[in-house]
């Protein structure tokens, strides 16, 4: 069943892969319809044109139809069917003829990696462009060339969409990631499949948090959505996490929160340390998604990153070759199982305490094997290890950091001993 | 004298080394009686079988006069005694000819250390079986052997001694050391050895503090000792050491209390620092003698251990190699002396505050040497610096870990300056 | 104007070099009277001969006029005006004549270091000396010699200086040197030279702090200054340092307070790590100069000290050695920068916040930059860093610490946000 997810979120990957999203538009409800399709319990909203989001206001909303360029005997040099990103976002229409000059004045290009096209928006400034490899822009000829960008700007919405998931408490996790970026896979897409089959989980068991689940267009989807839910989230949110970048199969990565020291910064760092050793720490400094506006100095919900490869860290970010071959069905199953196993242990992580003075007898409840082997001596050390750390103080992640004992093995071992009557809730 | 002290520790192990104690019994009592003649202070306490003491039961006791196995020819090919490790602990009587294959049932090695017999016990499962070597078990022919296990296992009662040496105050330093392993010499006798002559030494002197030194069965009888103490000693207790494995001569060890941060963690690392800077650090996830009752979750008492080689983790551990020639008088002498010196240390550990603003004038109050050499040098730096941290905030301890003088320099050099009237109790 | 400062401090420390300084005396009063004309707020004080200041008692005041000793052809070859460390500081008069025994009970020098004088004193036993080169009396043949020390030591009193420039807050910043060294260059003038500078620089500006700086004789000026202004200096005083040994060009050097956490000690290392990376760290055990009166556990000022080459660090130290080509205009210079920086630190750091949930929206306020080079990204990352640190927990210094950023960036940051109303004092 675990590979089934990974293999149906790269499914769901190559389907949205070429609806062209931006920060509003027809793409993003599009994608966020199909979402939907895997979580009923996914909500679209529309936030209008000129609302004022805190020190913000939501923009025009910008659609595209087509775009292209063509030579004088008609033949289409450039194509955005071809690659949405050969259009810079939030592109101005425009169809006329034009010189060699002109259209170069327009042309974005990566000269320090030739063969790829660059991904380049102007959301705040009105303007029109192509972006194109440096080599197609090499072949452009001293000649007319017909062009066109069939898009619109205009009063409209932003739309995101919200799952709410309840659980037996009011007390909330939160998970974000981002839908605004056009063809791109693990900056972007691997982000929101991972998120909505980790809410179809989530929507499918009893939990013990509510979920607040958001799919925002980048940064003003995250202000105008915090802009909307601020008073609420910060009574309940305990924990939060910027699902994005989490498709490839390369080292996982972790960006703190700005002192690293919440609930779920300690989450994230125990179960990366036990089940993706190698993975690199990144500080708030470091930062570059959502995580600037939760855990900005005036909000500061407790709010940290779990990647594969970084944003801004890895070759392909940002260009043509963020696609489908970079990120896989495994890359997706890993981050999907990781997050699953963070969110676990935030489900486990209560406080316990011993009733007994002394250490208990474990042999006249059942709970000392009756067979000594390696396995079973380890099955009592930890056992014996959680009861001498069980005091009231230290919730099951702060035992988990102390003894090495995961957070689940913990919880089994503390329902055990709540069963036996020797544990009580800290 | 003091080297004599040494001799005498080791002289007083060899006296106890062959008396066949266990968890309760005659050999347990003999033990303590023998303690009793070192430091009369020494009361002997009875608990009978069936008692309650926290989750657990003061179990039937165990005696036994004598086992052995015999060929068909009368040969005794095992003796009990010649080695009380022959009979597994708690065995129950037997008497019978029996062939090799049932035999063999009840035989106890060490295939992977062939010369060496190993230490079993069984003390809350009821049967019966021998120890040996793995080269006398090769040694037994497809015969028929006649058994002897010469013991008693009934109602009786658990044994455990308790010395109270008051002092000034009602706070206590606890000591506990175990006396219910048979003939072992470093995993046992060592720390009554070591523990009866502090007691001694404690008492022939006026203490500030009160000591409590317990002399009790492993787990079973520390958690009948805390049943009966446990609120005077919450109460009282500051600081405790549980004294074990303190015979040989190799690196000393020091085992953590919980969270490492207790008086007696802090007292114990001063003094290795200073005086045994080798030492090695044991979590106490590496726990395995009584501290696990004295500093379990719901007893938290500020206990640790200070030992030369952890049980556990020197290869003659629960054998018959852990015998007179594994320990010597050196061994003792250097434990006894380091044990001394941490609880000096507590003794002295104060808190003074300096009366005057900026440092003294020490030349007129003839704490100046009029002799300038590199020793009074380091005299007067040691005095400067006890003055500069002597602001009523810090312990004695925590200046001597600041500073890096001794704690028992700095309280010759508070005792100079309280004489001088520079000082006063923090 | 910078190379200006250091050229003009260097000129001072010749000027001031051959004045003959001691504890007391005229030539603490003279040159308390040449750095008056550099800042004209000094003020001189004196105190009288047995004055009880704390502990300890002013003493007598000693001058100098002249010292020789001669051959009997009449050739000086000891003479006090060629270098003033060749009398003992402190030394009764005497002019007598004398065999080479008896002076040699007299003479002082460096055997280890043979072409060097010692700096020798004799502040609390009355009695005389010269000091001269271990080659020097070598030399010296078994003759007769007439000597004289033209001194006197009587009732008197102990000068200091003291200025005090007024602020916007009545909170101070406090800088201490000392001016009790006859003919030495790093080890003391240095430090008046800087302080100097630093005082005139301060109070030609408008200052947030109240800045008191005094001149005073190391140890029995300290607490003499500290006895008349100890309840002032505990409400004020927010940040102090010892200036000393501050003239040559080799490393920096940091001696830190009690416990490394005041203030002061947070601007130096903000300071020196940005600007001085290499710099050497000493603990207060290391202590020397008057911060051991300022620190002491009775008076326990927010005092540490910022030197190039620390006292008794350098081979030079407290010899002839220690002269005017030790130290340099470059080496003043440095110092001098380092710690305006250090002050400015202090002047600009406040705490702030941030009024706006999320990021606020620069561009629309100008102050994005319009043009998108590495360095303008760089401007609006500091910013951002800024902003996202700015929750009013942290002041300047500790957002710099945690961002890399000085905190003279941060401080014309905070003033453009305060302008565009996005910031508040916190």
């Amino acid at each position: 069943m675990n590979s089934q997810n990974g293999f149906l979120m790269y499914e769901l990957a190559k389907r949205l892969y070429r609806i062209p999203r931006s920060l509003t538009g027809n793409g993003v409800r599009e994608t966020l319809n199909i979402l939907k399709e895997i979580c009923p319990l996914l909500k679209i909203y529309e936030i209008p044109t000129g609302t004022k989001v805190f020190d913000w206001e939501i923009p025009k909303e910008w659609n595209i139809r087509d775009a292209w360029i063509k030579t004088t005997d008609g033949k289409k040099i450039i194509d955005f069917k071809e690659n949405n990103l050969h259009v810079m976002g939030y592109s101005l229409p425009v169809h006329r003829k034009i010189g060699l000059d002109e259209l170069l004045a327009h042309v974005y290009t990566l000269p320090e990696n030739p063969g790829l096209i660059p991904y380049v928006t102007s959301y705040y400034k009105e303007r029109w462009g192509f972006c194109m490899s440096e080599l197609q822009k090499n072949e452009l000829k001293d000649s007319e060339y017909e062009i066109l960008i069939d898009s619109e700007l205009k009063d409209g919405s932003l739309t995101y969409g919200e799952i709410i998931i309840p659980g037996e408490s009011e007390k909330e996790i939160f998970l974000s990631t981002y839908i605004c970026h056009p063809q791109m896979a693990n900056n972007e897409l691997s982000g929101p499949c991972v998120a909505i089959y980790l809410a179809k989980w989530l929507s499918e068991r009893q939990n013990r948090y509510t979920y607040r689940i958001a799919f925002v267009p980048e940064t003003i989807g995250s202000i105008a959505y915090l802009s909307r839910n601020i008073k609420e989230m910060k009574d309940r949110v305990e924990a939060g996490f910027v699902i994005t970048c989490v498709g490839d199969t390369r080292a996982y990565s972790y960006l703190e929160s700005p002192y690293a020291n919440t609930l779920a910064d300690r989450a994230a760092r125990n179960i990366l340390k036990q089940h993706a050793p190698g993975y690199k720490t990144y500080s708030f400094l470091e930062r570059g998604s959502d995580e600037r506006q939760y855990c900005s100095a005036g909000v500061r919900l407790p709010v940290c990153s779990v990647m594969r490869s970084k944003y801004g860290e890895y070759p392909e970010y940002h260009t043509s070759a963020d696609d489908l071959d970079l990120v896989s069905a495994e890359g997706f199953e890993g981050s999907f199982e990781l997050y699953k196993k963070i969110l676990l242990a935030l489900e486990h992580n209560r406080k316990y305490k011993i009733i007994c003075a002394c250490e208990p007898q474990l042999g006249k409840r059942g709970l000392y094997p009756t067979l000594s082997t390696k396995e079973t001596k380890s099955i009592v050390a930890d056992m014996m290890n959680f009861i001498a750390y069980a005091d009231g103080e230290n919730d099951l992640i702060a035992i988990s950091d102390i003894t090495g004992v995961s957070v689940e093995k913990l919880a089994g071992i503390a329902e055990q001993l709540l069963e036996s009557g020797l544990l009580i809730e800290g």
